[in-house]
């Protein structure tokens, strides 16, 4: 099943989407159920059912006659993980972690999948990173690795978009990586059932076309299993958290010479099941 | 004015504290009318005159009929600035920054004042980190630093506690800095007119009652209003959000030989003209 969170004549809905379009996710009374997929994940563990079950109730409404939201709204915790291919620590000249390195962004430095806007203030050196991000159903605390797929809801893609600048003049990374509303989510959460073999699937990023990264997801140096339990070690994960899992070689910043993002520029990032995260930059004075 | 988030009979709401008790913010019904001051500070710029307002209509209740919470149950932001003190950057063997150095726990990572209940899982190297905190009120974006201090409704005390391990295992902090419910903040907020000229107030940390950090906080390399600019460049500031201002020197981590966070030990941390936030470390086997 794959799920979007979608704005129609201004309300924001939670839909199934599927080859007729979106259906929106409605109560008996033919009203919006769940404001968006977090709502959802909230309601309970048969949260598929209840989507099923709520989608029946809704005509598919056209792609053009919707706004695509990003999956969760308002996120608890956006925990990201830095330097989890083995690509991507050798470009930017790390050594090979023996732990996951964990740090966060905030819920309001989320964006809808559409649009990077940048303030003048974010510099000329922002970059992209593609990567595969987990969408945390049940969650819980101190999750072990065989049980952390029960834990997740689905997966999504997101633009870790990365202000270097900011990013590598202190030793923590928040100030380069939180920017308000520069990291686009989305489109859809692909629920697992829904997947290839997740090792399988490829991630490719493209910039106005041109083929920017490409990994297969077991290059992941920590795998999902291993990311949910050393996260769930620290805190408990809640329904409809974020888990961004790092990514891959080829960014921007690490080309000689380095080639940042522009105004206009088009990102697309592509994870096999799941679907494109299509963006674009847009530099908006302040 | 001190205001404080209480608990009575399993009713959580702010209060104003004075010499004669926590008296409720009620609505004219007597119902509390914010669940924590975080609701107080969303509902506008005048959220003074309605506090004290709100607080005519109750009656103090001794502090043996509260419990106290933290000030901001669920804030939007918790901002922390590392090596903020020249004595503690020494003492950690850092560089004085040019920047500040800014990362983030989670509303989950905090806890009420009274204990810090650590998980076995926690590791033998827990660490205290006795700071003043910023409580946003009206906030904003691209905040001058002349403006900063408009933006802030307050301060209060908080515990960086911090799990040396896990901070000091990879680059970034986050995974010793966010542990659940192992960051007490509070006891009150206290409102900027109540204070002494903050440069002048002295922050003192407590172990067992042997004194472990003192420092004035004309000692902050990045003062308040550059702090305010500089996190207000990257995201909007929301009334309730945190800004924990960073750590003087004395942190048992630096102590030769270290000394850690044992069951039992009480850390108090004062500031002049806010109070005591005294908190007492409780080992919980998971």
């Amino acid at each position: 099943m794959h799920l979007a969170t979608i704005e129609v004549d201004a309300v924001t809905t939670a839909a199934v989407v599927d080859e007729g379009g979106y259906r929106p996710l409605l109560d008996a009374e033919g009203s919006p159920a769940f404001g968006d997929i977090g709502e959802l994940l909230a309601s309970g563990d048969d949260w598929r059912t209840t989507a099923l079950r709520a989608s029946e109730r809704s005509t598919a409404l056209p792609a053009a006659d919707v706004r695509i939201r990003r999956p969760i709204l308002d996120p608890g915790a956006v925990v990201c993980v830095g330097v989890n291919y083995q690509t991507h620590v050798a470009e930017m000249g790390a050594t090979l972690p023996e732990h996951p390195t964990l740090f966060t962004k905030l819920a309001r430095s989320l964006s809808d999948p559409s649009t990077i806007a940048l303030p003048d203030s974010a510099g000329q050196s922002v970059d992209y990173e593609g990567e595969l991000a987990l969408i945390v159903g049940r969650g819980g605390r101190d999750i072990a690795p065989t049980d952390a797929w029960d834990a997740i809801a689905g997966v999504t893609i997101a633009n870790d978009v990365s202000m270097r600048e900011f990013q590598l003049r202190t030793t923590q990374w928040f100030a380069g990586k939180a920017w308000e509303s520069c990291t686009p989510v989305g489109p859809v959460m692909a629920t697992l059932d829904e997947l290839p073999p997740l090792g399988e699937c490829e991630l490719r990023t493209t910039v106005n076309g041109e083929l920017r990264q490409a990994a297969r997801l077991d290059d992941l140096i920590f795998d999902v299993p291993t990311l949910v339990a050393a996260v769930s070690e620290i805190i408990a994960l809640h329904p409809g958290d974020l888990i961004l899992t790092g990514t891959t070689g080829g960014v921007g910043h690490a080309m000689d010479p380095p080639r940042y993002l522009e105004d206009g520029d088009r990102v697309v990032i592509s994870v096999d099941g799941v679907g494109e995260l299509a963006s674009t930059v847009r530099r908006t004075p302040r």
